[in-house]
């Protein structure tokens, strides 16, 4: 069975990457990745900007959740900042916690957590986000996000 | 003819992302990319997450410079912090030069900027990289980093 | 009665600005500020530079706890991230807690929150911090760094 | 004679910490610190927190130039990583130049780089600020922002 993944729209270098959104609310999403050696560095651990972009997807999910049927939000990331902690190795599952920390319908701040499956933290990231136009209200715009069907 | 690449022992997300090392010296490097369709996000420009791979790429460089044939120096990145300024398209390729800003033999800052190529900002990086034991000292560890013959 | 504070050698930007270590224990410290007009910008609410001085060093004492009299441990910040989420005002208590996320005998990360009274999020902080040579292991070096008596 | 200073309203807590915006154009900031005693931590040097105050200055004066005579421009940040590459000691003058890059009328990135007066660099910032409303345009909102007269 494959993975479970809320990802409607997957963007060409999701699919390469292979990242799964598998937990999506207000102001929050885990977004999780199967490491594998493609994702590794000449260190034979997971390349810094696999972390990053898993970091960076998961916190702008964590401000666009939307409740609403057919409708989506939409963010760009301003700036973002990853502490690394401990390296990840091919065959691990790691796990990326990102919660949205306040911030109002211009911009939102998200705080990322990278976690193994043992607990053990990976990395630590911080970003700004800005809200595409439309998408600062929780009602959002047209279009669909996610592969839940959130009808009665 | 393929575009120069002065990487020698490519990593396999590097193999998967594409980036080539096209100069290299003291405390410097140019990291380019030809920015891909499957490169890009939801939003068709490149996602952030390959701008910060190429980014974290070009900081680790720039202090790792072994000017001694046979020779070579690693690090690994402490921290990274990207600024988005402008969204890159398939099709472009961009430059990311990376200086090293002081530091000493454990630890060195380093600002990178990455443009296209008519000259526009795309995004700002600043990192920390550690020294991997042996690596501090100009003179490396035994190993090949370039593909530049440096014999006399 | 003066407001608790645990620091022994307070140093002189410490005295300028007036925080307080309130709480301090191994990988966490609670650093308390009274907000006064002095620390205000020119909109009438705490400056930046107010928010990151607490900041920077509730995430240094974070990693510093030294929990043998008579010896105390010391660091120095290598970098510091803060996003400003709310405005702090003059004549409110802003309390900064710090938590040491991994790291080693070399370096550690710290990750900050500033709330107010009220429980209000008004600052984040990532910090990567450095011990100063000989206070990477828990007993540190020769010294005094707090008020509490420790003894038996 | 008294240090150029081109900041009319000083705020309170720049008049506490003393620094002087001291060349001033679009896009460009210069701004001074004579490191005094009172800005030193418990190991002797400039306190982070003294240093970021002076950054985070730099960085919003550099995206606030107004060439309007009796009209000025606002921004708050929100973000700033600061990295330190070398302490500056009491009696030393300090030099952090900051630099707009790119950005619109509702956000602007700004780099700032910090020097001694032998030309050490001291640190590296980089925020993002968001105008205040009416600030994003050129022409500013009502009101006296440096002492150099514009008049013709």
């Amino acid at each position: 069975m494959a993975p479970k993944d809320l990802i409607v729209r997957r963007s060409p270098f999701n699919e390469q990457v292979g990242y799964r959104l598998v937990e999506w609310k207000v102001d929050y999403a885990r977004v999780e990745l199967d490491v594998r050696e493609d994702h590794t560095n000449r260190r034979a651990v997971s390349h810094g900007g696999v972390l990053m972009t898993v970091i960076d997807a998961a916190g702008g999910y964590s401000g666009t959740f939307c409740p609403h049927p057919g409708r989506t939000r939409m963010c760009v990331t301003v700036s973002l900042t990853t502490e690394f902690v401990r390296p990840a190795r091919a065959g691990e599952r790691i796990s990326a916690v990102a919660r949205r920390r306040g911030g109002g319908r211009g911009l939102f701040p998200s705080s990322i957590e990278v976690h193994d499956e043992h607990g053990h933290l990976i990395a630590l990231g911080h970003g700004i986000y800005r809200y595409v136009k439309g998408s600062g209200a929780p009602e959002g715009i047209p279009g669909q996000d996610s592969t839940e069907d959130r009808s009665p």
